[in-house]
């Protein structure tokens, strides 16, 4: 394919970037790559990284964006089970995370629940049930 | 882990869906689910799905986000050789994708360039050497 069908990397644009980088530590995820100009999480199916949204302008050729309000697009947390939804929720919560929905079943049979980061980052913790075909898709083309 | 050390789905929040899922068909992704309520691409390692940004903010209990100017943040598309950044930004530009930087060689030691699609959700396409410490975590954790 030309154009590989592909999302692998997410670089949110921060203003504050160790402020933002310290609220992502303190969910316990692990730091791949160091650094106040540009970090990056261990994480799957993408990778997170920051850069600070200045240098994310330059580097695109591109504006800033004004700061967040509101939700433009969201970034998904699939989990394994039911409960993990509540449990990611309280976690994110105790972290200093801004709850925008709380855990909720959803007429489609999953569990979800949407919070922003320090900087408005929207997010969304969902379990999926195994048949639904967000979760078949993401179970061949990524393994979670 | 509390908080899954995850970025599973990206959904982009869509003025048009239609029109915006037409752009990327014409990538040559494949529609995994299809739909004018919402749909999914068969992306790896996250992915894309797009909602209408309206059911996405009330689905989020918050409100739109103004149409997108500017970068707030970016997607990757991580390709495995350097020629490839140039393929997919002509199959990019075809599409009627903007492109925002035209491909170059990064300080870094890779080459990348920025588009936009016709929301103005700002994507990068980026060969970075195998040696990179991005190109390291992505190997390790998602196997791309």
């Amino acid at each position: 394919m030309t154009v590989p069908a592909r999302i692998t990397v997410i670089t949110l644009g921060a203003h504050d970037l160790p402020k933002l980088r310290s609220f992502y530590e303190s969910l316990g995820w692990e730091v791949a790559i160091p650094g106040d100009e540009f970090c990056g999480f261990a994480t799957r199916g993408a990778m997170l990284t920051i850069f600070p949204r200045t240098e994310l302008a330059k580097d695109g050729h591109t504006t800033e964006a004004p700061p967040n309000e509101g939700v433009a697009m969201s970034i998904a947390i699939n989990v394994d089970e039911r409960e993990q939804v509540d449990e990611a929720i309280d976690a994110i919560r105790a972290a200093g995370g801004r709850i925008l929905k709380e855990p909720e079943d959803a007429f489609w049979g999953g569990r979800s629940a949407y919070w922003a980061d320090p900087e408005n980052n929207v997010w969304e913790v969902a379990w999926v049930p195994p048949e639904n075909a967000v979760a078949k898709t993401l179970r061949a083309l990524t393994g979670i």
